[in-house]
């Protein structure tokens, strides 16, 4: 049921996301590359934060599919040799590696601009809303969100001593929890709502989300994956698996997810989907 | 005196641009380095163009500095070895030498985030105004904009013939053309009046300011130009000046301009600055 319905959305964000694509020219087949695979769990996020809160997805699939767009750049981007300078992702070659790295740096680059003409579309509401969607988009994806959480995670390979649990956390809430946090708050945005409680409820789920990724590079099958496992602890790299020890790192996780369920208590039974969310992200083989 | 009000237009929107930036962390020092330098042009085209129609400096200089951020991130890429591979920029070394390819990823993806806080920053005006600012920004300097042109210039390296006359201004109308043409519109969707003269406008400044350029790279002195020149020649790369000579590419700019000021009649004498830009354009020694 929640899977089929994170299918459906994701298959309803890509939809948008692919119409949005130049159709020719020398941009057109990397970029859909780019935005092929993938769960769509941010994209689901907005989604189901609208819906929730009664906003229709046709509405809601312009801020989901801008935000995965700035999720696929990201990845391109992350993939380079100058960076993690991975050859697999989503059980493909990178982009760099089917083409080149050139290629690799404009798509990433495209796809961000795009991501902000997806989120100020005329369909997506009110001025107001496009406006402060754009802009806490922005902030997310830039040097105090995102990028941030990417340029600690350089730093990192070449420190010293391997990080702290503090340093970690902050890392990850830059590098995925910034994306994931403002998917979850979105559809509050979009139907003028206050964020709170969805802010709360991404914070979480975030923060969870990154813990179960640890867990899947120790625990994760490659094929399921999609991607490299074991590469954290080959690199010596700080995780919050290395930092808790296994078993604690899950323990956390699934503590997290119960905050992320507390914080959805304002919205009653309708929230049900996103609770399901919650428990997916470390549930997950993939 | 049109040279002191460039200086002074850039160093405001130089300004506002550091203001915006992290003030610590590993992103401060390489995004305050990439924005450092250059003529500010296309952040000079915002404010004068906005001036004319009566808006002030104080609200122009948000989308200013955001265009300015953009070009500042297409510099910072296209500099990278994948790209161009040039080693100096502005008089001093490309930020990939300075620090490290992956840093100079980093600053330019952050670099563009940071063009859509800014043009969507409260300062700038009725939401309608900044979303309307965002979304044509985005498409400047998107797959079907600047990026465009990126990818054009890219894939003639590879080419078996090179390109004619038609189709490398293609080419420039994205490279180059989509980001003047924006910061030329801006000042209009500013003050909520038609964009269409100054988009005339900047669409044959444009045109002119890469002639100019590529008459530059032949004529010009390294030193002045800040960068490496004789490069095109060296690469075998058809340019403006290879296909039309040297003389008539000069005089196709020199008419550009006149096209231009053209488009400025509706403004009378208010558009006096912009005038003198179009002048300015092709007039550079750097």
């Amino acid at each position: 049921m929640f899977r089929a319905r994170l299918a459906e959305d994701a298959a309803l964000v890509r939809a948008r996301l692919i119409d949005a694509l130049p159709k020719s020219g020398p941009m057109a087949a990397p970029m859909a590359y780019a935005v092929s695979g993938g769960k769509g769990l941010r994209g689901f996020l907005v989604i189901e934060g609208a819906r929730m809160l009664g906003i229709d997805p046709d509405g809601a699939c312009f801020p989901a599919a801008a935000v995965e767009a700035i999720h696929a750049y990201s990845l391109v981007h992350d993939d380079l040799p100058a960076m993690d300078d991975d050859d697999l992702r989503r059980g493909q070659p990178t982009l760099h590696r089917k083409w080149d790295e050139a290629t690799a740096i404009l798509v990433g680059d495209a796809l961000q601009s795009l991501a902000f003409e997806l989120v100020t579309h005329a369909e997506v509401g009110p001025a107001e809303v496009r406006v402060t969607l754009a802009r806490t988009l922005a902030e997310a994806a830039g040097a105090r969100g995102m990028v941030l959480g990417q340029a600690l995670d350089i730093a990192a390979e070449s420190a010293a001593a391997p990080l702290t649990l503090d340093e970690i956390t902050a890392l990850q809430a830059g590098k995925t929890g910034a994306l994931i946090r403002w998917s979850a708050m979105a559809g509050a945005l979009l139907a003028g709502e206050s964020p709170e409680p969805l802010r709360r409820y991404g914070e979480a789920l975030g923060l969870a989300f990154q813990i179960a990724d640890d867990v899947l590079d120790v625990e994760g099958d490659a094929a399921k994956v999609g991607k490299a496992v074991g590469k954290d602890a080959n690199a010596n790299k700080a995780t919050f698996v290395s930092l808790l020890g296994l078993e604690t790192a899950k323990t956390r996780a699934a503590e997290l997810v119960d905050e992320a369920c507390e914080a959805l208590l304002p919205y009653g039974k309708e929230a049900e989907t996103l609770r399901q969310a919650a428990r997916f992200v470390i549930a997950r083989d993939a």
